[in-house]
């Protein structure tokens, strides 16, 4: 992890799940080492960070990275002159577009470090539901007048056959400051469900709905979902449809009750 | 988060994946802020981990806590007069444990605070593989001459039906220094393959074995199983059988030949 000697470098740092304070001493120590830091403000959105105060904590400006000049390529043309640090909410690597960043990085011969955070995968079991449960995770996206996707629901549906949790991220168009609600993602589920007639999500399905993890205003709601529907869960937000419970992780969703 | 006006409190702080240096800024406080401050030694082992300069970072004494001291109740004791932290490998509320930990603490009217950190689960997206696309997750246990359970073998024939990856936990005994080596758990899974001759897992099948992630000593090796097993990872360390690939899946796991 020390290569103070490197002169051109990229590393994608982890930021964690709230705000400024979630970065690690390693993090920090590579940001503070760095040439050029860069905030990347696409793939997620840390709603607790004041870029001030990071700026201030890595004692360096701190410039904004939109999808356009990190697919574009020219985030590697600075990592290949200079030591680049490219800040991402979460735990870097999840974001599937930072596989190929870091691909495209290794062919120009850029060394890549990368330093890992917490992120929602792991942090979602702050609800009782254990880890080793969850089956494949999906992004309950967007729908538009005539794009109606629905492979979502499909991930679920295999879950549900086997017992498993589902791990559902909202979709959300950051550049734009929009971010679906657990009423809009609930709706539809439910919508799918009705238009197929299989009883498996309905109004009176138990799921769980989890609002800024990780932050003092962190909320974790459990409960039917015409009723998860009413509550106002201010984003960033993800729902868990549990599949079959342990005993212990039905004792500690009904504490949330 | 703020609460330094609580009496009593019970705080999980993650230390992430290799050493102090792991820490978050936010955990550092909490830890900084606590009457009393325990290093849970069983359910996972920070293998760069220092005490002496952990506890020098939290300027107070560290004492281990075993499972007896946890799973009896008795760090409740203390929490139940005191702020007690308590410091745990990764991300605190993965390990089961933990979850009835907090249960067993909610009860007691105990405040529970929890300090996420980076964990294996999402740190393995730095093989290139897509955190998405992961099936649920298996712990490859010991064998004893009388118990030799498969379950885990299960769980991988049915991620790869459905064209996941699975993530293979390898067992560890932390309080007898032992850790399984991916030689021997690929042995297990070839056994187990051998004896129900099913084709799935040979000494040609392509794996990923991954080696203290997140340390300056990180490997990821990628290859058929036969070579794989030829390699002296050291502990700690975690396999994955990869599932159906996404081209830039393919071309990071190519890269790494």
């Amino acid at each position: 992890m020390a290569a103070a000697e490197e002169v051109m470098m990229l590393s994608l740092v982890g930021l964690g799940l709230w705000d400024e304070q979630d970065i690690t001493l390693r993090g920090l120590q590579e940001a503070r080492g760095a040439d050029l830091v860069f905030l990347e403000s696409y793939t997620s959105r840390l709603m607790g960070l004041n870029k001030k105060r990071l700026e201030e904590l890595i004692e360096k400006e701190v410039k904004e990275a939109d999808r356009e000049f990190i697919e574009s390529g020219r985030v590697l043309e600075h990592a290949g002159e200079k030591r680049v640090c490219v800040l991402v909410g979460g735990d870097p690597m999840v974001a599937t577009t930072h596989a190929d960043l870091v691909l495209r990085a290794k062919e120009r011969g850029i060394p890549v470090r990368i330093v890992h955070n917490a992120s929602i995968y792991s942090a979602v079991c702050e609800t009782g539901l254990q880890a080793y449960k969850f089956g494949r995770s999906a992004t309950i996206v967007f729908w538009e007048d005539n794009y109606k996707p629905t492979s979502f629901y499909d991930v679920m549906v295999k879950n549900k056959e086997l017992g498993l949790h589902t791990l559902f991220f909202l979709d959300l168009r950051a550049h734009e400051n929009r971010f679906m609600t657990v009423r809009e993602a609930l709706q539809e589920l439910l919508e799918i469900s009705a238009e197929r007639k299989d009883g498996l999500f309905t109004p009176r399905t138990r799921v769980v709905a989890v609002s800024r993890l990780g932050s003092p205003e962190q909320r974790i709601a459990y409960g039917v979902v015409e009723k998860i529907m009413t509550d106002d869960l201010p984003p960033l937000s993800v729902i868990i449809v549990p599949g079959k419970l342990h005993p212990v992780e039905k004792e500690f969703l009904e504490s949330l009750l």
